[in-house]
């Protein structure tokens, strides 16, 4: 049983791919990464790879990160400016027995040495949305960062039961120079294990990593549960535990998948969305809901929401 | 109950001072970031702060991390060259909301607008070694990188029950630029819950990343294990599950404390050394042994061993 799951609808083209690829034997490894390519290529999201929003100095700072289920191997970047395709170097890096993490200027001169495609990933629209939100933040005392969370995270198993898990984002919108998230951090962005299954995150990815909650998703599902009850469980208690310490917690949205191509979702926020294909079931996005007890109900999204997405993405945007 | 318990000899006298400062009611935050600034400063520890080994282009690039165990509160930096005290700027990120975990360029540009001591961080021993290694190298086909593992991790109990954990490194000698290893990524290097217990890294960061070990430790404690059998554990069965799957594993020590005060440790290595002071021990440096089983056995080092310690790591350096 082959499939893949993915944070938010922006990657029902990728994974639409990638199912054709996994139907025709293709494996994790190279359905993920067309997956998440897919997703950074396009303009118009503007939370992953080209088109994604910048941080306060109007820099494109990019975190990736790609890991196999098998080996336990594992590729990130973290801050890394001007290349097309951080997820593929982040693929890239995993090969490597060491220095399998690289942030910075040092991500960039690997990118470089490796042959990386370089790109000005600062598009027009992200410049508007640049300095619109300066604008608006003028008269606060500072300027916030952006209230979403869209990284795109996926867990992919292929019909031989090879398993990996990739991240890719912009990051949040005005965040210092050199902020990483959870994107690039094993157990946090992202975590998975052939022997079980995988999980990924999209959220504030300050509030992710202190709980590790990928990799406490993995974990429940090695113990037995099906990702469903494992992706309410983990998010559910962490999210408790956030607001019983800090007096709130951090938007929390994850996706898993196990090695028999089950899979689950759990958010702690309104308005989430996940697109998901196995051997099963066409690709499909589905929307969110929850209760006050944490359970998650998912509904598929109708044509006219899909419509709805897809026009306010691509709208004409106005510099104020 | 106070205590600290740290990762190798070198934290001694850094511990010593915690060890004070918490008799004397001190808080865990500022006796655990006064233990690893004394390790930061000593230019004879080769591995963390100042005198620590460079890259492949002889810059010294550090990682550290702080975790506040009360509030989950997190502060990491990563590949930050030219700054006295790595930790501290860690702990200075812990107390923002967000922008949390901070690398390269970055980083130093939150630093030096915080007003953080600028040093340049490269020893004249430091060079000797990079030539060294360099000479010895040129008949190899690549640069290797350093062999040990010598990050200072630690975990901290005030008599409030207040816990907290941080790390410091140079990371792996002759390292590519900008890489970035366990010691400032949440779950690996470090983890610390006040209403559990803490524990924190050092080993070949690569690999401890694929495990998310000290989180898991902590899970274990969580569920009722005393410290030690909470390290013996998950060292044990992640070394065997990486040599299953990856033919082997790489260097992995683990310290932990829960905040009864009650503290172990777990290797994989042979000649790890780590220390640690309670209200009821005083500062002392443990060496480590194991079985087939990976029951692992201490022993009080003697006053030959401590001797010979600081000797070896004082002793004049020729540059071949």
């Amino acid at each position: 049983m082959y499939g893949i799951i993915a944070t938010w609808r922006m990657a029902l083209e990728g994974i639409s791919e990638a199912d054709e690829m996994l139907k025709k034997n293709g494996n994790a490894k190279d359905a993920i990464e067309t997956a998440i390519r897919a997703v950074e290529d396009f303009e118009y999201y503007k939370s992953v790879g080209y088109g994604g929003l910048p941080n306060e100095e109007m820099e494109v700072e990019l975190d990736a990160a790609f890991m196999d289920g098998d080996t336990l191997d594992i590729g990130c970047v973290g801050g890394i400016k001007d290349y097309a395709n951080p997820v593929s170097i982040a693929r890239k890096l995993s090969t490597y027995p060491v220095n399998n993490f690289l942030v910075g200027a040092g991500a960039e001169k690997f990118a470089h040495r490796h042959g990386f495609e370089r790109k000005n990933m600062l598009t027009e629209r992200a410049q508007i949305h640049y300095h619109n939100r300066v604008k608006e933040t003028t008269v606060q005392t500072e300027l916030k960062p952006y209230s979403g969370h869209d990284t795109v995270g996926m867990v992919c198993v292929d019909k031989e039961g090879h398993m990996t898990s990739a991240t890719s984002t912009s990051g949040l919108f005005m965040k210092h120079p050199g902020r990483v998230g959870d994107s690039p951090v094993a157990g946090s962005g992202f975590y998975v294990d052939s022997k079980v299954g995988g999980a990924s995150a999209t959220g504030l990815g300050e509030d992710v990593m202190k709980g590790c909650v990928s990799y406490e998703i993995v974990r429940l599902m090695k113990e037995g549960m099906h990702p469903q009850q494992a992706c309410e469980k983990a998010v559910k208690e962490f999210d408790l535990e956030l607001r019983e310490r800090r007096g709130k917690a951090g938007d929390m949205s994850l996706i898993a998948m196990n090695n028999k191509g089950e899979w689950g979702c759990a958010t702690n926020i309104e308005g989430f969305s996940f697109a998901v294909a196995t051997e099963i079931l066409k690709p499909t996005v589905y929307l969110v809901k929850f209760d006050e007890i944490g359970k998650q109900y998912f509904e598929e999204a109708s044509q006219e929401w899909m419509e709805n997405y897809m026009a306010t993405r691509t709208a004409p945007l106005i510099r104020k």
